[in-house]
Formats: structure tokens, C-alpha cells, sequence
């Protein structure tokens, strides 16, 4: 009997190859990018691809949501604005995007009916959760939407099986998958050697720190380790 | 004091126009036009802007949302599938984009975030609710997924009201609105003079006959009146 079919969002970076890594236990996979322009998506496309080449991946779709840029509002897409090297506040960060995930479940979810697939899967956790539209409530509201606006015999859903894991624990479930981290890319700012500085990279380095394991990506000389 | 600011969805057909002028009433309006390639996309882009002259909007936002064609699955945007001129049957027909209306509103809705405008407007209504993604328990479910997934102050939602008028209802309205509705274009086929023969321009005579008055739009010889 052939694996089902099912979507994962692959940015290239940590949190999508674990996703993938889990999902492929018991699926076939199809691998969904999403260009919208950012400052690093040449480095994170060519993640993508890498990890696709990994998983030995057949449906691959690249679509650009470069729209993101017209509708602005966020220091990831909008270029004159600075991107944060701060700890996390109380506040909705400049990096958000509005509703950025249901725009890009959208697009995943309407590929699945096309492919008769049926989980949807997302690397979003809770290192994520203060954008609204990173936390469990937020998914399991749009699966609600889901079963409502697609054939009813679809059966698609979102799954989020990071949801609850923090950087540390993604990374040392990634190792215990024997998922390929060295070939992710995380960093906000910079596409050849990673910063160490933006919120993304030290997230990352942070996780790697809980983890005990060295981050296998290469670092500026100026980066804080 | 400034009338709030609201979102109006204008594909440039009927529906879109009577929705614009129902939120015109109590609202400042931002106006978006979805780009998704179609076969008459550039018909609808005029209508899109002749409508948005009328209302005098300076809000003006056209997206191009063409990997829906790189999806497929759609007869609107496949161009090697016939468009149907058949009467709907029990079947969701082949002009179904797959979760086309999450799409499209989730662009509305994080356009309205950074706008700060609260309402966002469809003109989804009854003679559409085959499509699962146009029927009011998919708005209502949507909503949801807006509440959790938004800043928690924006007060963003979908409003749709003409969900449960039909096409003729929908013209009177806008009748007695004083709609420009000889603005719009609603054929799916051609772009000089509409076919009258495919299922939206089908639908579009029968309202105008419901409604008792003539089409101001410009038909083909051949087309059935």
C-alpha cells in the first residue's frame, strides 16, 4: 500500500526539516515554498531545495506571495525598515507579517485538494506564539474554516507537531529523526555566512546552546557564540 | 468625524459592485482586485478601475495571485479546460478554485491590519454557495480563524451581505442604490461582448430578467437573450 500524500510548508530552516523529518515517517511528501521576497530567500530557497533533494521530494512548488511586499508591514519584507536584534518583549515584533500563516495555509491547503493530499504540516511553536496567527488556538480555528470551505471529502488538516516543543527540544527531536539540519538556514540579515545577531539566529543558537550539540551552520566572525 | 475605513473585494462583476455600494453607505473604501490571471482578467481590471473612479477610492490594491494557476485544478484558470455553459447540477462545478475564497481573504485581511480598516467585504451570495468556500458557515468559521490568528485589537471581520440575496435580489439592490452597475463585467469567456452563454453570464441574464430590467452590457450577436 502506497504512503499518503501530504503538504509540508518548507522555508528551510530548523523548524520545517524537523516537520519534514516527522511527516516522512509515515508519508509521502509534497514540499511547498513560499517566495515572498524576503531579504534572505535566495539562501532559504536554496535550503529548500536541499532538503527536498534530501527527502528525495517529486512534488516541489515554489510560489511567490511577493503581494506581502505591497501590503508591507513587516521589517522581514520591507527593506527600509531595521530588522530587530532585541530579546522578545511584550509586543508584537516588526518581523511580523499579518496573518501570514493563513495566507500561506491557504495556498497549502488548496494544493492538497488539488493533490488529494490531507495533512497540511507546519513547523510553527511556540517560540513563534506571539504572532496571533502562530498559536494552537489560531490552527485549530483555520481547520475549522478548512472543513467548512473545501470538498467535503477532502479530509484535509493542519497538523502542527512542533506546537509545543521549544528551539532546544525541535533541535534534539531534528537529531533523533536524523534530520538534516546542516542543510537549514535561518538567518534574517545575511545569506552567506549567518549573522548571529538577528532575532532568528540567536533563537537558533539559543536552541543548539539547550540542545548541547554545536549549530553546524557557518557563522560571521563577529557573531556572538 | 471620518467614516471607519473598510476593505471591499471588486472582481468588477455585479456582485463586488453592489458590495461596494452597500459598504460605501457608512465606510471609507479601500478597494482589491485579485490578479489571478483568468481568461478575462484584463476586461475585469477595467471594470475593477472604472468602479473604483466611480466611488472616488484612493486605496487601490491589484495582487497578483497567479500560482493559483501553477495549482490548477480550475476551469477559470486552466485554459486547456472548457468553460461550462450547463446548468449546475449536484456536482461543485469545474470553475472551482480549490479554497479560492480563504485565499483571497486572507489577503484582505492582512491588507485591512496594516490599513487598520476593521470590515472586510465580499459579494459572495446564495447562487454561489456550491462552491463550499462561498457559504455562510465558511464565513462564520473563517471569522474565527480572523479572531485568533490578528492583533487582538484590530476588530477585523468578513462581512458578506448578500450572502443570502439571489442575483436578482442583488440587482434590485443595487437598483435602488443607485450601483453603477453597467460598470461590471461578468463574463468568464470573452472580453468586447459577453458570450451570454457561459454559466456567469447565464446567471447575470437571469437576474436581470428576475429583476425586470435590461442589461446595460454589451452582448454578442449569437448570445441567447
Amino acid at each position: 500500500m502506497t504512503a499518503p500524500l501530504a503538504v509540508v510548508l518548507v522555508s528551510g530552516g530548523l523548524d520545517s526539516c524537523v516537520a519534514a523529518a516527522l511527516a516522512h515517517r509515515h508519508h509521502r511528501l509534497a514540499f511547498l515554498h513560499l517566495n515572498y521576497r524576503q531579504r534572505t530567500e535566495a539562501r532559504e530557497l536554496a535550503a529548500f531545495n536541499a532538503l527536498a533533494d534530501f527527502f528525495q521530494i517529486d512534488h516541489r512548488l515554489v510560489v511567490d506571495v511577493s503581494y506581502m511586499r505591497q501590503i508591507g508591514g513587516s521589517s522581514l519584507i520591507d527593506l527600509d525598515m531595521a530588522v530587530p536584534t532585541q530579546e522578545r518583549s511584550d509586543q508584537i515584533p516588526t518581523t511580523y507579517v499579518p496573518f501570514r500563516n493563513a495566507n500561506i495555509l491557504g495556498i497549502g491547503v488548496a494544493w492538497a485538494e488539488v493533490l488529494q493530499a490531507r495533512p497540511v504540516f507546519i513547523g510553527a511553536h511556540q517560540a513563534d506564539n506571539q504572532y496571533p496567527d502562530c498559536r494552537a488556538s489560531f490552527f485549530a480555528a483555520y481547520n475549522a474554516a478548512i472543513a467548512q470551505g473545501t470538498n467535503p471529502d477532502s479530509g484535509i488538516e493542519v497538523r502542527t507537531p512542533l506546537i509545543d516543543l521549544d528551539k532546544g527540544g525541535i533541535i534534539r527531536l531534528g537529531l533523533s529523526l536524523q534530520a538534516p539540519l546542516h542543510l537549514t538556514w535561518s538567518c534574517y540579515q545575511s545569506q552567506q555566512k549567518a549573522c548571529g545577531q538577528c532575532l532568528s539566529c540567536r533563537l537558533r543558537l539559543q536552541g543548539f546552546a539547550q540542545a548541547g550539540v554545536k549549530d553546524p551552520a557557518p557563522y560571521a566572525a563577529t557573531a556572538p557564540r
